[in-house]
């Protein structure tokens, strides 16, 4: 399949749901909802979304009526970019070639635009139950990874942990520990939530989190490898940022072969923990070759 | 019956449920962890959670079944005062007599430990349908619910109408619209969340709104009251803190004695908005009165 072409086709249908259930710019107030939309406007991949949709349709379920839900995947991820790129944090001004939302607002607006983004990404899940074939225990259910994921001992922990480690001699452990809370954590929420949706059982659940942890620290590890080769123009946002802040990433541990070798092989175990599931996982087994595969 | 003892009585169930259901302080990440519980153990009234008690009560549920719940509701308050201290937004030092959170930690720390405990929130309503008597359905609503009021369109957009508000001549609509959702926001949450619980049809969760809103709007005038004749020892924060930075207050606005009338008059109308429940909403009729009363 046309992993790009799928993805694409996917970020659209993902767009035009977040326009609808999204509150416009000109609600009141209307400089937080300028400020929550030009985040979640800034483009990006999609690549979360799609995993909820795809996580549902590779246990039978329909993609399109758990758009809400992949609309709150990106809202966490969004609110996570920008609490993330503030002063106290990581203080980037820009972000996907744009000024930050507290450089293109203001610090105040960009804690509150993040705060809003994370409590409409728990309503969107709630929502989603008046999709059709989706019941309350189910979206519950979905509700319920969310927090775990993205919460201290998922997403919001890795960045505590990343901050906590300035400094310290990164070690492959404390990388991957990092890795996992700041990223397999959020991806892990995606697939399974979509999964969840769509009615999966039990061990399909247990492959699906096999099958996040390899994709999500591919992923990630691929993300650090592009910081060290990427090219700023491609990816809007200047080279070598990770290094600067002296933080841990693959590369540094293990050097670029070595770290793109363990992507493959981590991408190799992503799509071996998809042998129990037909041709409806193609979808989840081509985006995993593809994280690998993307030049930005 | 004696109020203060009832909210005592309450404050101490809530705060041994959140000792049972908040992740330990040695957690890793530990300071993430030490952070959250430093903040969510600073103490308070623990109103909001015993609204959520006693919202169940009145329409004949258990008050225990929705501890979890109630810890929720703790949980979005903490992280709103954490996230309202930080420099960017009312730059406190000092909270209930101790040093805030971003003083005790860092602001880093702080604006994830804000983080954890918003999401966390989400994670204890999921797990209330764990209780007897709670299923999948109710606790869905409350989550909604509570994404709602704690939102754009409640919590969070009152704190950015009071930014986008400073400098600006005060109206009573302003004040009113501030106050509406920066605190009638999420007492409207936790009555309601309480009683949707407990099995509330729609007639009662109506009433209960309009409790809410009388309820929060006089416990904020109240409050402004406080701000201006409280002593500073009692509060534990600087007495005249909002006069300093400027902000619409009800006494700015109307007076002390005026403001006292009004305040009198919502609770008036929270006790009236109860007429068809019986005894079972007699906690909920005797907060209302309290909240005028109290002298901190």
């Amino acid at each position: 399949m046309d992993v790009a072409a799928h993805l694409a086709g996917r970020a659209r249908q993902v767009e035009a749901a977040l326009d609808r259930l999204v509150p416009p710019a000109d609600a009141s107030p209307a400089r937080l909802h300028e400020a929550l939309r030009y985040s979640l406007e800034a483009g990006g991949k999609r690549l979360r979304p799609a995993l909820v949709m795809d996580g549902c349709v590779a246990v039978g379920g329909s993609p399109e009526a758990v758009l809400p839900t992949a609309c709150a995947l990106e809202c966490v991820h969004t609110y996570s970019l920008i609490h993330d790129d503030l002063p106290c944090m990581d203080d980037d001004d820009l972000r996907r070639g744009r000024p930050s939302c507290h450089k293109q607002f203001d610090e105040a607006t960009a804690l509150l635009a993040g705060d809003a983004l994370l409590t409409l990404a728990f309503e969107l899940v709630a929502r989603n139950a008046d999709e059709p074939g989706i019941d309350a225990a189910r979206a519950l259910a979905a509700s319920r990874e969310l927090a775990v994921q993205a919460g201290a001992a998922g997403m919001v922990g890795g960045q505590a942990l990343d901050l906590q480690s300035e400094g310290q001699t990164p070690t492959a452990e404390l990388v991957a520990a990092i890795h996992t809370g700041k990223t397999v954590a959020l991806i892990t929420a995606a697939v399974v939530c979509g999964a969840l949706l769509g009615g999966a059982h039990a061990e399909q659940v247990a492959s699906l989190r096999r099958y996040a942890r390899g994709l999500g620290l591919a992923f990630q590890i691929a993300d650090d490898i592009l910081d060290v080769v990427g090219d700023e123009a491609t990816l809007g946002k200047p080279v070598g940022s990770d290094a600067d802040h002296a933080k841990a990433t693959w590369p540094v541990l293990f050097g670029l072969d070595e770290s793109r070798r363990q992507a493959a092989a981590l991408v190799d175990e992503a799509v071996a923990a998809l042998n129990d599931f037909g041709p409806a996982a193609d979808p989840l087994r081509a985006l995993a070759r593809y994280v690998i595969e993307r030049d930005h």
